[in-house]
Parts: C-alpha cells; sequence; structure tokens
C-alpha cells in the first residue's frame, strides 16, 4: 500500500493475500461477486490473530461472536482465475461494541473492489450486544485505535 | 408480501422461497452472512426467468451479462437451519445500462435483511457497459419498469 | 425416474429438483465439482423433511446429527448455468447407527452424475457414533427401509 | 509428512496449508464436508502452480481444463474453526489423459481425511478427453511421474 489514502480515508492496518482458485470464480469467468465479501473476512480474522485474538477461543472462553451487521461494497474491476489479490484492513471507528471496517481489495496497483463492514459483539448465547472484551480492546489500542470515552 | 412497504421504498414485484441448508450456515450456528448475498441473486435470476429472460441464453445469444457493480446490506435477525425465508425483488430504477434493484429478505413477518444491488449490464467480451438488450426492457416495462426516457 | 434401476441398484424413493445459479458454476463454464455434494444434501435433508423429520429439531431435541463418514461420486456429464436437474435419493442399507445412500443426479434423461454417501449418526456434544433415534428408524420403515435385526 | 506411508500408498511429493474461517464451517460447529474438496482442489493447483503451471494460462493458452471426474472421500475427524491444516498431494498413476492423485487433510499427527481424485484432461471448447500437454508431462516426469509407455 504505497499510495496514500484518500482525504478522509482511514490508513490501512493490516494486509492479507488471496489467491483466486476454481471454486472462487463462476460461469461469467470471474470471481463470483459474493466471495470478495469472504475475502474480507478472511482479512479481518487475520487482523485478529495478528494481534493474538482467535475467534474460536473468543466464542468459547468469552462468550462473544463477531457477527456483520451492515455492508457495503463497490465492485471496480473483476478478477480472475490465478489472480494474487491483497485485501487491506483499516478502521473508521471503534465503539464499545461494534466496530467499522474499511477494506479493499487490490490486484497490483488496481483496485478491485471496496468496502465497509460495520461489526458487532454479540454474545453467542442469546445473538445480543455485549462490550467487547477489555483485552481485546487493549490489543486494538496498541495499533492506535481508541473506543470512545464514556 | 401483505405489508404495505414504508415511504419512499419500492413496492416488491417478485418472491422467491429460499430453505436453509448446513451448507448455508456457519460455526456461530446461523446462515453465514456472504450467504444472504447468494440467496438475492437467486431471487432476481428467478424474477428475470418469469419474464421470460435466462441469464445464460442472454450471454450466449446477446453477449450480455448482468454484473452486480455495487450493494449494500443491513442484516436484522439471524436465519438458522431449516428456515424457510421469502426473497423479495423491487426496482428503485431502470437505466440503459444498469437497474437498482432493492430486496428484502424476511421470515414469516420478521425481516432478515434488506439490501439494494446495482447490476450493470456489460459485454461478455470485455466486460464494458452495454444498453440492456430491447426485448428485456419491453419485458421490464410490462412491470411498469421504464428506463428514463433518453 | 422412468428408467429402472441397473441390476443391484436400490430404486430411488425421493427425488428433489435443483435450479443452477451463477453461485453453483465455475470459470470453466460448468457446475463446480465439490457442489454437486451440495445438491446431494439438500435432497437427502428433503427427504427426511417429507418425512417429517427436521435436522435443526434433531439436532435440539434428540441430540444428534448426521455426518458424512465417506462418499464417492463419479462424474458423467457436465451441468451448466440454468440447468433444472433431478437429484434422487435411494438406500444400500440402513444400519443401527448409520445409513448408506445411492443418489444419482440428471437432467432429463441424462446422468450428470452419480454417487454413495455413508451418513452416520453422532451425538451433538461428543461427535461420537450414537443409535439413530427410534421414531425416525419407525418412518424409515414405513418406506421400506430395515436395519438388520440385532 | 514423517509418517512413512502405508504400504502400497504412494509418497506426498506436495504440501499445501488450509486455515480454517467461518466460511468453511456449518452449523454443526464443524468443517461443511464438501469444502475438503475444495481444500484438495487448492492443493492440486498450487502443486501444478510450484512446477510452473497455471490453470488459467493452460485454459487460454493450451485449450485444456483438468475436470475432476471421479473422487472419492473418506472422512475421519472433524475440523474445526481457526484449525491449520496440511493438505497433501500424491500419485497413484499418470494417463495420457488423466492423472489419479491421492490426498490426505492432517490436523498435527491427526488425519482428518483423506481421499482420491481423478482428473482429466478435456478441450476447453467440447469438453472432450485430450492428451496432457506434453510440457506438463516433463514437468511431471521432474517428480518422478511417468505415464505409461504407449
Amino acid at each position: 500500500m504505497a499510495r496514500p489514502p484518500a482525504a478522509g480515508q482511514p490508513e490501512p492496518v493490516f494486509s492479507w493475500p488471496v489467491r483466486i482458485y476454481y471454486e472462487d470464480t463462476d460461469a461469467g469467468g470471474v470471481v463470483y461477486h459474493a466471495n470478495y465479501i469472504r475475502f474480507m473476512e478472511r482479512a479481518r480474522t487475520e487482523f485478529l490473530r495478528s494481534l493474538g485474538i482467535e475467534l474460536g477461543e473468543l466464542a468459547r472462553d468469552h462468550g462473544v461472536v463477531f457477527a456483520v451487521r451492515a455492508l457495503s461494497i463497490d465492485y471496480r474491476k473483476p478478477a480472475r482465475l490465478d489472480d494474487w489479490l491483497e485485501v487491506t484492513v483499516a478502521f473508521e471507528c471503534v465503539r464499545a461494541a461494534s466496530i467499522l471496517f474499511r477494506q479493499s481489495i487490490r490486484r497490483g496497483g488496481e483496485e478491485v473492489c471496496e468496502g465497509r463492514v460495520r461489526v458487532a459483539s454479540l454474545s453467542v448465547v442469546h445473538f445480543r450486544p455485549v462490550a467487547i472484551p477489555d483485552f481485546m480492546l487493549e490489543r486494538l489500542a496498541t495499533m492506535g485505535l481508541n473506543p470512545p470515552a464514556s
């Protein structure tokens, strides 16, 4: 990500590569549009793992799941079989019980698609909003991401 | 869809049922978020089929594919294994080379998610915008959907 | 299924239709090979539903999940976008804690693929084999499917 | 793969790691059974890439696609969210127009599943068998894999 982000665009804190296989493509010869949303989740998951946060552990030990509450995506260029993509993770804001991510998928210098994903912290049992666990907020803070003072 | 649409909300012209199988769910016990986007595409495809328009035929005989250019989705309630959902199709606008759909997924009286999907008419060969074929616009017009006079 | 089964081939007891969408295809222009295995599961699930057995209920109320332990599949002809397929369900044998299914996917008179799937009854908690619940064996028996006397 | 293969088992020539994300799992809390078949394809694709063979190029420049004609798989242990698996690639035989692979998926010392996959070389246009391109046979020969003399 040598390119500086546009004004008002948060800077990526993480990037994850994705290779395109036949399973990802459709009969149009390009990546099926819903699959980019999987790639974005892989990058968010690996970003958290890089901070020592595993989603399975979070569910088992803390009773918390992260669920997507809203997303929007703009498709610019199709990706194709054998492509090697970079999926970036940036933050628009961190709240007590949710995070708004900004994500981009690029192939070399070209933007394939970009989107925003709002993820909420929910209790495993009732799927109701719960505060993001403190240890997780602390690790996000090491990335310069602070929830608003309450 | 007995419920009247909210002010400013276009009325659905079509509805398609989807059953939830294990393949659609994830380890959170609910439908994986990217899969609702597949269900929305199934409903759009069946809406077109109900007008006598088949996507494979459109590609082979007219050299046209419909590609998703942008989408946004709000998730309200999780769907689960064995659920029987209704996916609706409504139009916000029809342009010369694109259509903006409004779609909702409901389980009984409850909204599971809703979204907007902008689909562009592209040439099969170059993936560049081309006018929606006339026969297709004529059939959409029978549904009361008219592109703006140029 | 007017065609009589080959010698030694069990006769189908159920058939379920599947429509092919873009999501099911790959850049080869045909259905992605792993997706036929999903279609087979849809047909098995709907067969059980036709007997009043819902998989979600089975897990919640009886603590039982059916897990695939082995499968083999032969691919004969590729299926394509917009195809309308029939997926059949037949039985090779029913045991105390497992069922061996025989399944075929056809398009009109033509066989697309056929396979065998061994499904085991497992406890939800430990994923260990447990007897198929009695009410389920009774309903399978109404189809002429009897487990061996023990 | 420190463990020696069982008698009659071909030795793996390649191994590829796969991380498990939510997209790969189902409501049973484990990896959905059809998804292991995708992982096996990723490993075969990366094995060929390691020999300088890209599937997209093969289709475009040589008019050849590799299609799965048959597969069988035995499931031993379920994989779960966050698991890190190794997918191996071995050969049972290479023929003029097909290859029989043997593949295993392991987590640490434990076998998750193993299977055999027969892949045929087909012409892109007619989906009819064609000889595996010579340059590809030569590169497979560098791995000690020789088609039978004709």
